[in-house]
């Protein structure tokens, strides 16, 4: 199959040069993708020109706006009608694109993703997913910000997507699925993962439930899944984040500090560099945003190539696996009478 | 000021004899408390006999039960009249103790102590308060997991007792206070968070109020004082803390994974033992139960001595400094008009 890749090529910190070259990188891991860039022609077709290994599986499609970082996104909706993202966007509900990409304003991908590509049958609400590095390889967490409050039946959803993009992403046959909350046992949390939990118990879905999970169960990788609310998922996220990065620094310092430390860091130095690449957050870089009708990734605004061509990839490989028409087979089960047990979301 | 503590012998993984060992090094820190032992008698006079440096500071006072770990808190509470954490607990509300350590069952803690103590006035809900390391040195979080739900007025209370807290445990004389959220712009996150930001921006308490703190916000030390509700603060906590784990887990992977590894790390081992220091969680040790009507400290239930005395330290700190009496003091403002425009808490 040839998977056909809208990208928005305006959206990011450097974009559109970091967005050419990581496009670039991809398609050397890609050789049979094709690339189609929405945004400035004049700005793109010399960064293009300069990218020879581009230039047979990738063209360029013209777009007058740019949706700024700090813009809000219901004015992004309103007033980006012709911005590089709306029309990457609406080359997936056109059918040009399998599916889309981009390094923009996270808000306002969401919110015109949504209204574009509207959710599919069964779902009530996309959530956004992405991996963590575990000590047992990668976890799934969803959802990581669209949804501030989740039902119930939200948080069952969540699961089931969550579960599907584990087997295709991280190539696990039968992924582990658990609810993170503040404590193991049946009668601790929130009422709404209390009611979700007893939903996933029945074993009903097409998925293995494990049970609750507190925060650090994600490190340690005790489920394939974690799902939570956006408020909930984005603070864990950006925390363990900062976790990481307080401790590097904190590390960074101590081999500054002395002359044995910096000897001993240097003959080290194989063993950190192994360290630095598992931690790598351009190696988890690429969110997406489930439950949409057509597949839609966001990489990190700030990564680099390297980060991008990765989410790239996520991109593909739900693609490539047709995610959605999964889910859709998959959800069924959910139309049935546990429905009446709990409350309808919104 | 001679301080009274009154310890639960009995509560911990390793108790009593963790707790004693804790209490012998807490005696040698501050040669002027007291310490009443509360417990089995029969274990605990051997115990302590072996212990000259206590002789003179320590009584016991038996107790004819032990909470267990895996008690329900209301079980607890109905069945634990004779038992050594809610002896503890009242010789606080008696006026023998100045506070009340335990680390026993943490919500059959938090039960009791709330029902032999009551909250304070103008203070509807207690909450759980501890320190995190961070970049700049500490941050106070509460509450780490003593209520699911808060109202916007819960979150202010607790602003309000986390900054007098960390004016008296961090010595920071005007600590800057940040509502944990999940972006910096005012219209993001919860309800009940903005209706809190609201209230604090207006200036009328005597805190120092910065605005929203993301989760990578509370190990970069943006906020002296990280304020949240209990689910938050618990999925917060437990995800900083795994992750710490995590990562050293993968650095000692690293050290035993080559000779050049090994003998780099041996070199620089003055340099991992600071690092170690500087995280070391028993540092860190003794959560705090702010808005009860007497001091009352949990210590972790799988610490040692050197963590036990570590907690025994801040509950002296509060004792000390009159926690309870400033927090009286400066609460009145918030009985002032702004109540009027916030839903009430229960």
């Amino acid at each position: 199959m040839t998977v056909t890749i809208a990208i928005d090529a305006m959206g990011g910190d450097d974009a559109p040069e970091m967005v050419i070259a990581g496009t670039s990188l991809a398609r050397t891991r890609h050789p049979d993708a094709r690339f189609v860039l929405y945004g400035d022609e004049a700005r793109l077709t010399p960064l293009l020109k300069a990218r020879k290994e581009l230039a047979d599986r990738t063209e360029i499609v013209h777009a007058d706006t740019i949706i700024a970082n700090d813009e809000k996104p219901s004015s992004a909706l309103r007033h980006g009608k012709q911005s590089s993202m709306r029309k990457a966007i609406e080359a997936v509900s056109e059918d040009k694109a399998d599916f889309v990409i981009s390094a923009g304003n996270t808000g306002a991908l969401m919110l015109m993703a949504t209204s574009v590509l509207k959710t599919l049958p069964g779902i009530d609400r996309p959530a956004i997913a992405s991996f963590f590095p575990t000590m047992r390889g990668e976890t799934v967490m969803l959802d990581l910000g669209a949804n501030i409050e989740c039902s119930a039946e939200n948080l069952v959803q969540f699961a089931l997507m969550g579960s599907i993009f584990a087997r295709i992403a991280l190539g696990v046959s039968n992924p582990k699925v658990g609810l993170l909350n503040i404590g193991a046992e049946e009668i601790k949390g929130r009422e709404t993962i209390r009611e979700a939990a007893q939903w996933l118990r029945k074993g009903t879905l097409p998925l293995d439930y494990h049970g609750f999970v507190e925060g650090d169960g994600i490190p340690k990788g005790e489920v394939d899944v974690i799902v939570t609310d956006g408020f909930t998922g984005n603070i864990a996220l950006k925390t363990a984040e900062g976790t990481a990065k307080f401790i590097s620094e904190m590390l960074r310092e101590q081999v500054r500090s002395s002359w044995s430390a910096k000897l001993g860091f240097l003959i080290a130095s194989s063993a950190f560099r192994k360290l630095k690449h598992r931690m790598d957050p351009r190696r988890y870089n690429g969110a997406m945003f489930l439950g949409l009708g057509g597949v839609c990734v966001k990489s990190h605004g700030g990564t680099d190539a390297f980060g991008f061509a990765n989410a790239v990839g996520v991109g593909i490989d739900l693609a490539v696996h047709r995610f959605n028409d999964r889910i859709a087979a998959e959800l069924s089960p959910l139309s049935e009478p546990p429905k009446n047990n709990t409350e309808a979301a919104e």
